[in-house]
């Protein structure tokens, strides 16, 4: 797709927005109706049979089916680390790219018992963003390049693309995204992030709320929000939900961080996250809030905050289950078992 | 166990529960030990760093692991069927039982996707439990029997095993369970179990009112509850959690009439459960008034009311990501990451 589309700036992401393929209503209906001979009371097995319908709906086809599985993780720096927001140093999102690597971080383990391949994408981690409390985070260029970037990430062939994101201080731009966006004061969607103390929360808070005010008038979309307070690796996560769209590929959201980038496209077009399901949520207190703005239910409740799609990938086998519910199960008839009395 | 150890009366029962073996406090403080040196901040991977620890403490090991997962199902037939209380006929019992046996049912799927063994457990369904509306649902020797049942179904092993149930009327007996062992009145436990209209659920609650009332001063403790108003199914589930405890087999529960089971055990040691979690919260209404009685949580919320060991078999997986990451990850020395700052 980007070789046919080459995002040279904002507008042409903002063009591509208004091509969003919609549900695929027939395949929905499919799944309605053999839903409705299965071998169970209507209803019985709640999420697993709407999670069943939304794969056939936005993968186009029925049955619905999870056979290859892909996880990616996009990993940035940002300069408003500088400001003291984190619990760990920057130079902590490098060290675990090559943690991914190697192979022994969460998300390598989870995509194992998932069976789902795994790709990083490393974003130029020796060139962070700007500090964003000062200046712009990024330039367009920059911003539509990440974007572009995020969008290879979605190969041909996916049945699902788990999301998730590694960089250290973007919790603090994952609320100020949605501070931007939502209103609010910063207290109101900031959180721990990694661990950061007492003191650091008050810098985060504060770095915050000045850098939105100072920004303000220069954010006159969405995506000028994601240019000035957001970051590479969540300019990505934008770019592969949208490019999952065009390809007909589900898409699984990790945490606060994955689903505020997310929420970029969501404030542009309130159908634009259709085809994603919010995989868990966080204990960072803003992203219970930010999924009451999006409507989104997770999946999960595992008081996680780890990000690198963790929570994205441990809800694959729940697809999985849906998919083989649905599509294996005897009918009422296959298995002689009487209806309602 | 049960070679030694037959179980002729509810006598013997209780003597067992006198000698249930407790945490294995070494496993424990082994894996928090370990859990604080793996590269992720401190508490981020939430309930999945609480299932590695619990995992360890009642596999009485560390690491531990999830390598043998097995799902025992237990299918009986309830007297008080013949109330009117289900919106089925007591035939799908069976029906169900043959669909499972040919593999056609939700929990067949379910396992295949958890790389889960399935057993299924049918108790002379030609031969149900007297109708408690009326009568004792079992006599002592049957209801001793079936608990004993249910002790054989604990193979060796085992790293863990998810229980269920089938049985039409079954919620009736959870409701009834739960009302005895709790109080408040039938309304409170009732639900609508597979489907039941308004006036089958009227009907539901006012059998559960009469019985538990007419059989009140007969029922001197816990276990007399279970053999006045449960079922030979549910006695069967309540022998597999004591002889998992026996076997230092973790459980998995599964939704409301597996979980009321479980509960007459926890009425009788507080401390009868803590091998155990819940797997889900099911629609049923009073299953979630009883997990807050056990202190429960659940680890899925997913609209779930079928029983047949479904909600518990899908969270074999999330056990698996549990003890792949707590197992697997490298530790901070090892991938050369920093701490915080």
């Amino acid at each position: 797709m980007s070789e046919d589309r080459p995002l040279a700036n904002l507008d042409d992401v903002r063009a591509l927005l208004r091509e969003l393929p919609g549900p695929d209503r027939e395949a929905a209906a499919a799944a309605a109706a053999r839903e409705g001979q299965l071998t169970k009371p209507a209803g019985a097995l709640g999420r697993l049979e709407e999670l069943a319908a939304w794969l056939a709906t936005w993968q186009g086809r029925h049955p619905p089916r999870i056979e290859r599985a892909q996880t990616a993780v996009f990993a940035g720096n940002h300069g408003v680390a500088a400001q003291g927001v984190s619990a760990y140093p920057a130079a902590v999102t490098k060290q675990m790219v090559a943690n991914f690597i190697a192979g022994g971080a969460a998300v390598n383990q989870l995509c194992k018992v998932a069976d789902s391949g795994l790709r990083i994408y490393e974003m130029d981690l020796e060139k962070p963003t700007e500090d964003f409390s000062q200046v712009p985070a990024m330039d367009e260029a920059g911003c539509a390049g990440a974007i572009a970037y995020g969008m290879m990430a979605v190969e041909g062939g996916l049945d699902v693309i788990a999301l998730g994101e590694m960089g250290i201080a973007n919790t603090t731009s994952a609320a100020a995204l949605c501070q931007a966006l939502y209103g609010g004061t910063a207290a109101d969607w900031v959180g721990r992030g990694t661990g950061v103390d007492d003191a650091g929360l008050d810098r985060k808070t504060r770095v915050i709320d000045a850098a939105v005010a100072k920004h303000r008038a220069a954010m006159t979309d969405p995506l000028e929000v994601l240019r000035h307070l957001g970051g590479f690796e969540l300019a990505a996560i934008l770019g592969a939900v949208l490019a999952a769209r065009m390809a007909r590929t589900p898409v699984l959201l990790d945490g606060y961080t994955c689903t505020a980038a997310g929420a970029v496209l969501h404030a542009l077009d309130s159908q634009a996250l259709d085809h994603c399901q919010v995989a868990h949520v966080s204990v960072e207190p803003g992203h219970r809030r930010l999924l009451e703005r999006l409507g989104k239910q997770p999946l999960l409740d595992f008081g996680m905050r780890l990000g690198e799609a963790s929570g994205a990938v441990l809800a694959i086998p729940l697809l999985k289950a849906a998919c083989a519910c649905h599509g294996d199960m005897a009918t009422f008839a296959e298995a002689s078992v009487s209806g309602r009395a």
